[in-house]
């Protein structure tokens, strides 16, 4: 049996990765009396009067909504709400298992950004933060930023800001090991989606001073064609030398490397011409931007993929369930930008400088450490 | 330390009545990569193509979400969605302890019926059906109505269909016990919001020929004042003989009284104007329309109350958890009153003719077989 023919098999018999479990015993009438009526008014009451309260009776305090639309999923594209939700019941498995994380798949039958804020905003009073998933760019810049105005518990995009703050703490320790300074660095960031600009944004906000985005048609700059109104603003922030061009060369003389872009864009003489001492993160997946093997002939130092089958694997489950499980934990009302630096400098840190090497930047997924290192990170830098 | 004091504590201590659980073991790459990326992708595919596979392959085969507004909370009325979630909680516990059936909870931020509508919508696709409850009439009847014909899943309205199918069910063996034929009975439901009125379909769609509807302003009948849309078109149906007058005047000569109103409003003497060995619902809770042993004195043959601490309780526990169950389990569209009835006289039926009293018309609400019954029963009527 081949892997994808496991895979359906396990999900005929799982036929649904999820189960709602009781905490509450009810085995009797007086169980029936506490759990239901008339016993629940009581939490029910003081809520009433004070919603925060919500937090110390319900599953607020523990539960979240992974929520998508399915319009971006994986790499199939969009395939609608119903063909999402096995990934979605996926993410929710990994939020228990990885952070202790109660998340409940939710997926809609819109696509329109307006009705979406508002199923979200209908929907949220039960849930203590909301981790939107697979929601196509530009859509889900707006749909992120109109929610996290509107709610008072976290937003938090996932397939933006976890995989930045790994690729982030990637970048720290790379750093260290190949000994440069990041206000000394050029980065070329190439696919210019969700990922790619919050990788951008975070890079930023972490002290990268020269950081130029690529996408299918080449360097964007200010007067690119076609840029959407959220690269658009990035033109104010990247490219500081509004350099034009093809991928090759803003890759010319660069000393890291982000894709998250396209299989095998990358050639080996276009690595060649990157700068001494490179980092590479080809995180197309399954097949990356350049194979590791390649990457490391044209003398990148530092190489890291999507796939757990080379080193420094780049996996959001670093981040996600750590996050959540902190936000939940201190009672946060958002995810602000100290709370993903101090992520990525929490992620990094597990990686004791003495056991840092090319081909050692980041704990491994299942270490068992991460979640709460990253948890304990986030509720430091809690500010309600 | 009071029942009330103690159900605080124990939703303190439970910070949620419902937790989230894997089916899907997570503990290596392997696991990953068969429950998420990349295997996850198969099961998407299909799904993509044809979504009634979303049954075979995720948790929409055996997941509800529990829908309330907050408008109409047990006797605690509009307290909102936030207050309305211990309930929704307990409601899911039961629906699990009870049926088998995972039920996730969904307080909705919103009380118009619009929004209520597109929200719901919007969120269905990851669900197999969904429970209504604790919505405000006339609200609930245009909500229902419109998420039947928009959804292609079971929507039940359980204030509305749980409570008339559980009373159907005590009627049915009620006339059993003073041996008389529906066809012959004056039926009196006092209450006219969503439970009295779906009590009153179900008799008439039962096959009871003479139902008078009363609420604070007396006996309803074409004419009366600030009738809603709902109580207008009932108008239709009920009240053959255009009555009009007080809720005594329709005591008078009745045989068979469902109570969905206020605590004490029948006095002993209107009880006593009853018809010989009648029959009284007296549902208000936890204060009944009238006490049960008042009403034997006054000469009425059997009495329910919604209470665990007499004779004939009704309780709703009986009914949602079997029907979902079997809604479920047999992949049914819709929930239809055909279905309705089926549940009604399983749930009659676990009382043997031999065992049939006065106190002894309904099974117990801990009757391990009931949701079983009610399943098969569901099951075999569903015709999609």
């Amino acid at each position: 049996m081949t892997n994808a023919e496991k895979a359906l098999l396990l999900h005929e018999q799982w036929q649904g990765k999820l189960e709602i479990k009781s905490k509450a015993e009810v085995k009797s009438r007086e169980d029936l009396a506490l759990a239901y009526t008339p016993g629940v008014a009581e939490p029910c009451k003081l809520i009433a009067k004070d919603k925060e309260l919500a937090y110390k009776y319900t599953i607020k305090s523990n539960t979240i909504a992974v929520v998508s639309d399915g319009s971006a999923v994986l790499g199939l594209g969009n395939i609608g709400p119903y063909a999402a939700m096995p990934v979605m019941e996926g993410k929710a498995v990994l939020f228990k298992e990885f952070g202790g994380v109660n998340a409940v798949p939710i997926c809609l039958d819109t696509q329109d950004t307006e009705e979406i804020i508002k199923a979200v905003t209908y929907l949220a009073p039960g849930f203590g933060g909301i981790n939107l998933e697979d929601i196509s760019a530009p859509r889900c810049f707006e749909i992120e930023e109109r929610l996290k105005e509107k709610l008072d518990i976290p937003v938090f995009h996932d397939d933006q800001h976890g995989t930045a703050i790994v690729v982030l703490a990637g970048i720290i320790n790379g750093l260290k090991v190949v000994n440069k300074k990041k206000e000394d660095c050029r980065v070329v960031v190439n696919g210019a989606g969700s990922a790619g600009i919050a990788i951008t944004k975070l890079l930023l906000n972490y002290g990268f001073k020269n950081v130029t985005m690529c996408d299918k048609s080449g360097i964007l700059h200010k007067g690119s064609d076609d840029l959407n109104w959220m690269q658009e603003k990035m033109m104010d922030v990247t490219n500081p030398d509004q350099m034009k061009g093809t991928l090759a060369d803003a890759l010319n003389g660069a000393d890291i490397f982000v894709g998250v872009s396209a299989p095998g864009i990358v050639t080996k003489e276009m690595a060649q011409k990157m700068n001494s001492d490179a980092i590479m993160f080809a995180m197309a997946n399954p097949v990356p931007e350049i194979m590791p093997d390649l990457a490391k002939e044209a003398g990148i130092r530092v190489i890291g993929t999507g796939r757990s089958d080379f080193p420094n694997q780049v996996n959001n489950v670093l981040v996600f369930p750590g996050i959540f499980k902190g936000a939940l934990e201190a009672g946060a009302k958002q995810i602000t930008e100290e709370m993903k630096l101090a992520a990525a400098n929490a992620i990094a840190g597990l990686v004791p400088d003495e056991e840092l090497s090319d081909v050692n930047i980041l704990p491994a997924a299942f270490d068992p450490r991460v979640s709460d290192v990253v948890s304990r990170a986030v509720k430091e830098h809690v500010r309600n």
